[in-house]
């Protein structure tokens, strides 16, 4: 196989800073640890941005949004035609992570992968529609080779167009009608688990869609068969376009040194598929909140990763991410603007 | 028993605000719960605001500060001056709690109540110096009657100075060498459980001093003998300034129709204590973090408490409820500014 952008090194994160920032930890105003996993927070951004004083005033949050041919099963408690709705919905800053991104200043994006109906051009979003869906997953591949490699190809540019605005901490959000499906289908071809055992509700379904959803599934996976150590024939196979893209634009990044963080189910089993095409990612992604979609901690155990947030949230959109951003703030905040005991002349 | 001012009525959460918002949470443009926690907090401040739209731009924050006679049996890793130091830390903005506050735009005021070292005057202190420190519990009782009535009543004032400044959302925070020693004893003798069950390191005892701790703890448990049902007496014995005046804050705020974040161990043992006062209390309280201090888990459990937050946060001074401010005000953005289905015409 020929070396692919996705393969391209990416740096490991600088040591030097990190050890300069738990220094500076060790010297502010408080008992040693006592702020917990906010100062393990401010000394691994430090890290990451190589600055023992990190900054997280430039955030950018990427919406890939894509529809699904297997929303044709019924696997979705919203009709098809809602993805393209949500995506007017967040360019008129009516969606719950336009609102997030408003309130804390944040760059938001939306990029259009391919929703069933064309929205036509709309602020903030942009049009890089490869087909008006994926295939259906039951049938046939979710997508031909080249559609993957555009998916890719469009997280890449996201990533691209977020170094260029001086963008300190990435966000990929996601939404697409039926795209838990999508997500569960390529959690069970990274993990090696059963569908029964990653299958859940998504937007809302009952018990006997959450049956039907999984049978779906198992439908899928007996087609295509994915291998764990494949994770570019099961994005292809079972993925999505916005499962690609955000696979694609962790990757490309984490490769332009800037941290990630990770929101719930979809992104996280797009981050895992990102860990298993390049390993060095995984230092990059810091994981938001832990999702009610049950089977989020399935891949949040394959990555070893212990998420900031547990909110029994499950809105997708970046909207985990983007409400666990002030508390990487105020670690940076604390990290940055406390006193030294020196500098507090206090007896320690 | 005469009827005293935190024996007067606390009026229930508005049950028609809390309606109104829980409809409009259903109408937003999302699937119905997939904010978790966020949702709930939301209605829950509509109903303790009285408005089906909840506001938090004004928030304060006001840390109690005092020294503690028990200090003198060598049970913190800091030395008692380090009280005083650390009110001038606050003063002039170098304390994780100073910082936190700046972040947010909150008013932070600190109310000396008895630091051993007089600070003197500083701006953004409150003097209200009972005295230079409590008793030494292990030899008597912590504070006389008056003490405890002057140590409420600075409570009850910072709650008016809240209230006449337009405070949506109250925070207490407390600093006082010695002051998990004070806390533990209270949380033992309102609890009834043991201190071996509820004592912890506090600013960082090695485990010998966890045990002289518990040794202390134990024998001013047995000088004193606090009775459950008896919250003012087990203040008056085994409490501290700062903790009697977390707790008469706390009742005093939620008299006047202001919602409470309670920080961690310290302050939710003054908050159990308060609503064994006032049983009215208990709706006004929201818990903003679970402490790293192993008391704290007990105190929670009596109060029935499902903390925000959990990062291993165990500095005091309400930094951990400083820290979930911001979680707060993106549930009530959220729910104030997100899009209707109708408004976003969008298919549901």
């Amino acid at each position: 196989m020929s070396q692919q952008w996705w393969d391209q090194p990416v740096a490991a994160p600088d040591r030097e800073s990190e050890a300069a920032a738990r220094q500076r930890q060790d010297r502010l105003t408080k008992p040693p640890g006592s702020l917990g996993q906010l100062e393990d927070l401010a000394v691994r951004l430090a890290g990451l941005q190589g600055e023992a004083k990190p900054d997280l005033s430039n955030v950018r949050i990427a919406v890939f949004a894509a529809d699904h041919g297997v929303a044709a099963e019924g696997v979705s408690a919203f009709p098809q035609a809602v993805t393209t709705e949500m995506i007017r919905n967040f360019s008129r800053g009516g969606a719950a992570v336009s609102v997030l991104a408003g309130e804390m200043g944040a760059d938001l994006e939306v990029v259009d992968l391919g929703a069933a109906v064309d929205p036509g051009p709309l602020p903030g979003v942009v049009p890089a529609r490869i087909a008006p869906a994926t295939g259906n997953m039951r049938q046939g591949p979710a997508m031909v080779a080249e559609e993957l490699e555009a998916a890719l190809a469009a997280g890449w540019d996201a990533a691209e167009r977020a170094a260029e605005s001086g963008t300190r901490l990435f966000i990929g959000g996601e939404m697409g009608i039926a795209n838990t499906t999508a997500a569960t289908a390529l959690a069970c071809g990274l993990t090696g688990q059963s569908p029964e055992a990653l299958v859940g509700p998504g937007t809302g379904l009952d018990p006997a869609g959450v049956d039907r959803k999984a049978a779906v599934i198992r439908d899928a996976l007996g087609l295509h068969v994915p291998d764990p150590s494949e994770p570019l024939a099961a994005l292809r196979t079972v993925g999505g376009f916005e499962l690609a893209a955000l696979t694609g634009a962790y990757i490309a990044v984490a490769q332009r040194g800037i941290p990630v963080l990770v929101d719930g189910f979809i992104a996280t089993t797009a981050a895992l598929a990102a860990v298993r095409l390049n390993p060095n990612v995984a230092p990059w992604l810091v994981y938001a909140h832990r999702s009610a979609e049950p089977g989020h901690d399935a891949v949040l155990a394959d990555l070893e990763a212990a998420p900031l947030l547990d909110l029994g949230m499950r809105l997708g959109e970046g909207s985990g991410a983007a409400a666990a951003v002030s508390l990487l703030r105020s670690a940076v905040a604390l990290h940055n603007g406390m006193a030294t005991f020196a500098e507090a002349d206090i007896s320690a």
